[in-house]
């Protein structure tokens, strides 16, 4: 019930409650028709809930298109485990009936001696595709292209041209976008179908061509790629080499997976988490994310960032005579450092969206640093002032200034570097996520300790 | 060279160096034969660099089509400003050709007097039409909805169809899907154009009809709609009252912002900044955002937190007497609680991951918060092994006891906090990205200091 208000899907609508009383039932036959009818990503769903040994026995019995497409939505994980239970004849059969994109992506997440093993099945033609496409740098565009495309060639009339959609437009990814060529394979422009469906039959493609296009290099990397996709309001992209060779086409459902891992990545690395370790993704239900796993991802930093830690112990004990004159002044160590803490993590958040939305450039950093001096400054200010009576309520006058003045130079050095940071990163070419809060909040602690401290032991002598 | 590198666009690259001379120049009529032929989103690229009255020239200039899709990839703020420079008839003509899904935004987006004047100036139908559209909740697919799609009636033959396709195809938003209706305008299939091209033409519409298909209500929330896409992924999706009445569809490029913007708000809400007031999108450069803004964004969660550390620092207070005899204890303050915190911040990053990836339930709270407690119990007794020899270096055996005891139950708790706070938050109807990083820490403060503070009192009694 909950799903029907959430959207309208007939078919499973209809069907799914009585589903797992089929399986359980051994109903082959019937659950068959029945989920002939489905689509794949709710089969997906299903496989995802019921036991593996009757998801073999369902894959086997689905027409192949749709097995092929069931098992390509599958998290890698349950697609070895299915691999494991078929025979070698059954996983050829899949494998060759999988999308050419699809096919290298599952190569790419198996285990290297099952992707060999896999490879080795496939006939010579379709084994060489799978290779070339698997020489593409990772996290290439190249890596999710497909070969399925029309081509057409920018002699032929129209009538022609539909002739040949007729023919092998079957295969093809997609037939709402066609690719004009030349005898070279020279990519010359990009068409929608429905110019060549309001064009009148007797016309030259060559007539109804703009030279209007964008494609991609094979190399480039998918996150730039996905860019341009959503720059250019695109559903499909074609992807060429250096002389502009047509060698394939990318769909904008695979951008739109990158486009998500591209966030997950951002968001964990962004709390110091190793998003890889974790592989989050849509599939994966989180709490079948094995113990191990979520502990490797999450050591390393905490182990890195208890050491930093350390350093901040360590300032604090070469103040010790202070503290011990003035044990107040330890009240205020938390309000203190957490606050630069929090402006600077505010002000790393802002400037990673940014760079990741493609909105601030690195040139812009000196600007931003500027800017930033005034906004921490001015925000310093109103901190100082709430701390304030605080001071005066738990010390006394002087204490009050040790802290105000604490506070607004916090708040200030948090904040730059909160905005220095995702730059260094990126200079460094590394993720300027990986400027986390929590790397922020480690360093804010060290240096607002210290300056805290200093400007007390300055000012209560 | 930069941009060349990075994907090719046939037209700009030739031309782009050459156009701000152009402008200077003012050679308008050869400026307008040159950008005829650009791609909309890199006007607007131009537009953003150049003076808003040479926008406004060249927005004249343009052929309307291309005009209006220029307009339509404007931030808001430049629409309003370039509004205000054109002439009722201009407006009236720009907002017109404006797509209806497009225009909806555009008036979103404006302030609501402005609106009016626009929604005054179109003729009876659009005015209607607009009206309508806003009609729907805010965030509801409805909004992002357009009503020029291609119907076509069950009973027509696929010759009729493609009549149809040809006399009305050239204003729909898409014509890649089509959407079989009855007479009642109930949506009875949606099939992609390709079979319609591959079908034989005296056949029967309904021959190739699968009854195969999704629809979402227009009041669905747009994020549960972009879920939908993803899912099944499509290109297009049409929406419907909860009668299946087919009222419009709505495409992959609007959901693409959609998942945009969605990100980033759970990006920086996660940091403790409001969003909605920096309005970060792709277009608004983060130097143009005003100051006075990104103060508002800011302050309000800073104020909240630096009451909750004041909490932290009520408690070290209460306990001032265990720290005047051991003033070493202050030295793992940071270490403790930054731990806590950090490992708190690491579990809910992987919880709101998860729910925005929908691959967490909110039953699924209980197992994972027990789960938690041994990971996190495994994570501090690591911690609390690092950690133990500084506890001798520092102190001594019974300083190195108290700080590993409170190291390992203080990751615990951290972490437990991490997990089940946004579950809290989700519970009441809050964004689970609401139990952002700053808070988890401070809340990990307040507790965490005084567990250890406790333990310590406890143990070196």
């Amino acid at each position: 019930m909950e799903e029907e208000k959430k959207y309208f899907n007939q078919i499973v609508k209809l069907l799914k409650p009585d589903i797992e009383e089929l399986i359980e039932s051994k109903q082959w036959h019937t659950l068959k028709e029945v989920l002939s009818t489905w689509y794949a990503p709710d089969i997906t769903d299903l496989f995802m809930e019921i036991d593996p040994r009757d998801c073999v026995v369902i894959l086997r019995l689905l027409p192949k298109e749709l097995a092929s497409d069931v098992f390509s939505e599958l998290d890698s994980n349950m697609q070895e485990n299915l691999l494991n239970y078929l025979t070698d004849e059954q996983v050829k059969s899949i494998i060759l009936s999988l999308d050419p994109d699809d096919r290298t992506q599952l190569f790419e997440e198996l285990p290297d001696s099952l992707t060999r093993r896999l490879i080795n099945l496939l006939p010579p033609e379709e084994s060489k595709e799978a290779l070339q496409l698997l020489g593409y740098p990772e996290n290439s565009i190249g890596r999710l292209m497909t070969p399925d495309y029309v081509a057409i060639k920018h002699y032929w009339t129209i009538e022609e041209a539909m002739e040949h959609i007729r023919k092998f437009g079957r295969d093809a990814e997609t037939i709402d976008m066609l690719y004009i060529i030349d005898n070279h394979w020279h990519l010359l422009d990009d068409i929608p179908i429905r110019r060549l469906i309001l064009a009148e039959s007797n016309k030259s493609v060559q007539s109804i061509m703009d030279h209007h296009f964008v494609s991609v290099n094979a190399e480039m990397d998918q996150e730039e790629a996905a860019k341009v996709f959503e720059k250019y309001n695109l559903t499909a992209l074609p992807v060429t080499d250096s002389e502009v060779h047509l060698l394939g086409i990318v769909t904008i459902d695979d951008i739109i997976d990158v486009i998500r891992e591209e966030n997950t990545e951002d968001f964990t690395k962004y709390s110091a988490v190793e998003a890889d370790s974790v592989g989050l993704d849509f599939i994966t239900k989180i709490k079948n994310v094995p113990f191990k796993k979520i502990i490797r991802a999450r050591i390393t930093w905490l182990f890195l960032l208890l050491i930093m830690d350390i350093i901040t112990g360590g300032i604090i004990q070469g103040f010790e005579s202070i503290i011990a004159k003035y044990v107040v002044l330890v009240t205020f160590l938390p309000v203190l450092v957490d606050t630069a803490g929090n402006a600077g993590s505010q002000s790393a958040t802002l400037i990673i969206r940014a760079l990741a939305l493609g909105t601030v450039e690195m040139k812009d950093w000196i600007y931003l640093l500027g800017r930033e001096f005034l906004i921490a400054g001015t925000l310093g200010v109103f901190m100082g002032l709430g701390i304030s009576i605080m001071g005066f309520v738990r010390g006394n006058i002087f204490i009050a200034e040790v802290v105000v003045s604490a506070m607004i130079i916090n708040v200030i050095i948090g904040s730059l570097i909160g905005v220095i940071l995702p730059f260094i990163f990126m200079k460094f070419k590394k993720d300027p996520a990986t400027a986390s809060t929590p790397l922020i909040t480690t360093l804010a602690d060290i240096i607002g300790t210290g300056i805290y401290l200093l400007i007390a032991t300055l000012m209560l002598k």
